[in-house]
């Protein structure tokens, strides 16, 4: 079972196998969805992409008549129909398969394990849903047209697919860059870690975000995870934490939910850091893949507005950070510079404050010896601050590499605006003080966590 | 001082004291801004504006020369010339003066408080920089152009501008019912139990939210509070929780920010219901303006997707609410129904729901006596949901105008299609399971206030 995924995420060529004809609701099995696969496929994928129509006279009706051998499969059909294809395509040497549809009983699932240990195939879900994502090669096996995420160093396992679906909308509306995205389904042989293995070596991939109801072989999942949190964070969302909600998660995807405070134990020790919602899961994420970590706990919040730097102020003490206190030497240059600005963390700029003065002071605050990360705040309405005066903080940024600078771009529309420039850049932007304090906080757990573990071979 | 101030709000006329040639930024006093409030109140005001110019030759350059007297005045100048406006107002007969600008020394405050004794005027402010909306009337004394909420149930009191500003953006952005908005400043007399008896009486509000740094006379306040919470919800922020921030807080708006647990037991004893930041202020505050109270804890949820459902209980569960145990009745009417759906709570009602199966569950759910809420999740992407049909929800739920009922259109792209058909209605929608689990139990915590207050006099 330790064989290589790597053509789950890197195939020259897919077969696509499903049916112009079957149609059966509840699994997912219909001849749009199986179009609307052929359609981002042929448009994002830069591979091979071979169309397989079990019920078609005229294209390929099996892949047993392909000249060629595809490096992965695709198959679409309901459980019977899937099975007799992950035969066939194990016959014909096709080594990865991804099962997108769901409706499987227990006993067609393992038939579908005794395949693959027969043939030494790898096999992606049942009920995966939406299958597998690659940004780089355009793979895309999703059945929503179009729906495609930016390249970045994000890459997400969802055993759920709406968890996934969700996230995957998410990511995609809000500019997200993602590395690989996969939905694990019913994991009766691809598993979380045979994933984690693999991403850990990939260079695209600087952050791993999963989603589980359940794990098995809960030790062997800790080693795999102390071995990946070693290179790069993962971040963990667990559903399914109360009684009523694990057995949902159990008629949902067939696994068992254990225990929360189990679950707990166990990210702990594996270094997991665990998130309490699918927000939080994408907002620190998103920290990971574009700023250094927190090497300290002494944060600095430089805003043009007093009241959400008093709320941001609550927020890193809430979130076990701390006030960084500036140098004496900063806070004279800040003060004889800027007439009307007081110096003191959380530095008030007051509401004329442009990109001239974000820039100094946020040199001088990046530059202090006292200062190990920094959360600005930025509000258009009630002040003269445009939303290009954002390139001056993306600058200043970018001369200390050692130091994370996260954004809130204060309120609704003046968040839209100032995200609109920022989504492009290094820096992470977030509509609350409170989701920049917990993306600032994971960045510091995990530095501590990669401390931790190195020293601890 | 416990002059009526009915006309901070509901003023027939309205003088908008200013200049178009004194700027002096870090006060805000600007030409533009000055421009800024006359076209917003041109705009929007449906009494009459009158526009005094204190240098101008041509039109009014004093009260003094008005042949009748403005029942509010809005004065727009640096601390100096503001406190000679207020003297000249007092001397015409106008009771309701607003102090925008900031900057104000200690004696120039006591200074204000002084005059506003010796002609019984009231003062909101100074530094409230947007100083006043009122959505029925159509006031707006803010400076930011065309900035105006619509009509709805809640009502706003900030003692900062920035998170004024901020709640306010949010709520222009995401179409939020406000009806009165007030920027309360320096608070050198016009103070929140003011506002909070107006409020109290007033028939637009349904809700009232309040972000405070400090609070005078505490005790006073609590009773004052206790009185309103006989007849609508009152929900805080408290901003300041740290040494440091409460530090920050004093030099902000001058005012004296208590000890964290000290509020924490004044909000309980006033039957104040405390949030934990901004965005859940209003996304509560929503929830109370369009649904009714949640009279037991037992909460059903109905989905589309499998996942989110999970973690929805979960987030039910985590804010102290219960995930209802359907009746045998209610279980089997859904099952003979809909084939393939498992009518344990949370309900999956599988990827192909659309309208009518959600209109049919739903009806049977909200007539359920074991069942005290609801909370709907709906999909788009990987699912047949499409956003008209969430109007199936808004239908149902007015048959049951006793239990509460709120939507989580999941994802980004998702959530703003199906929000977009929502926000004119009377379902509260939320981005995430966990913000519409927090509503909810709002809606529990304040019905049980009312039980408690009401019984208690």
């Amino acid at each position: 079972m330790s064989m290589d995924i790597k053509n789950l995420f890197e195939p020259k060529s897919v077969a696509l196998i499903g049916s112009t004809k079957i149609r059966e609701k509840v699994g997912m099995t219909s001849p749009e969805l199986f179009e609307n696969v052929i359609y981002n496929m042929k448009k994002f994928f830069k591979g091979e992409t071979i169309v397989v129509d079990i019920e078609s006279k005229k294209e390929y009706a099996s892949v047993t008549e392909l000249s060629t051998t595809p490096e992965l499969a695709v198959i679409m059909l309901p459980p019977k129909e899937s099975i007799e294809q992950v035969n066939i395509c194990a016959e014909k040497g096709i080594k990865v398969l991804v099962l997108i549809t769901g409706g499987y009983k227990d006993n067609q699932r393992e038939k579908l394990k005794e395949i693959a240990l027969e043939y030494g195939v790898r096999i992606l879900g049942p009920n995966t849903i939406m299958g597998v994502l690659n940004t780089v090669n355009g793979l895309n096996t999703t059945f929503e047209r179009d729906l495609m995420p930016k390249n970045g160093g994000i890459a997400v396992i969802s055993q759920s697919g709406g968890v996934g679906a969700y996230l995957l909308d998410w990511a995609c509306y809000n500019n997200i860059g993602v590395s690989k995205f996969v939905f694990m389904g019913d994991k009766i042989d691809i598993n979380d870690m045979d994933v984690l293995r693999y991403l850990k070596d990939d260079e695209e991939t600087r952050v791993i975000c999963i989603y589980m109801e359940g794990i098995e072989k809960g030790r062997e999942f800790i080693e795999v995870a102390r071995e990946v949190v070693k290179k790069k964070p993962i971040l963990a969302l667990k559903g399914g934490i109360t009684e009523e909600s694990a057995l949902r998660a159990k008629s949902h995807t067939a696994s068992i939910a254990g225990s929360d405070i189990i679950f707990n134990a166990a990210f702990k020790k594996a270094g997991i850091i665990r998130v309490a919602d699918m927000e939080e899961l994408l907002n620190t994420a998103t920290a990971f893949s574009k700023q250094p970590l927190l090497k300290g706990d002494r944060i600095a919040i430089v805003s043009n507005v007093g009241g959400p730097a008093i709320l941001a102020a609550d927020a890193i003490t809430r979130n076990g950070l701390k006030l960084a206190t500036l140098s004496e030497r900063t806070r004279k240059e800040i003060e004889s510079r800027h007439p009307g600005v007081e110096a003191i963390n959380p530095i008030d700029l007051i509401a004329d404050a442009r990109a001239e003065r974000y820039e100094h002071v946020l040199d001088l605050v990046l530059s202090d010896p006292n200062v190990d990360g920094v959360m600005v705040i930025n509000m258009l309405k009630s002040c003269f601050f445009k939303p290009e005066d954002v390139r001056a903080i993306v600058k200043i940024s970018k001369k200390y590499p050692e130091k994370p600078v996260v954004d809130v771009p204060a309120g609704g529309e003046d968040f839209a605006k100032v995200y609109a420039v920022l989504k492009e850049t290094e820096i992470p932007a977030f509509n609350l003080p409170e989701k920049a304090a917990k993306a600032l906080k994971a960045l510091r757990t995990y530095y501590e966590i990669k401390q931790k573990f190195s020293s601890n071979y």
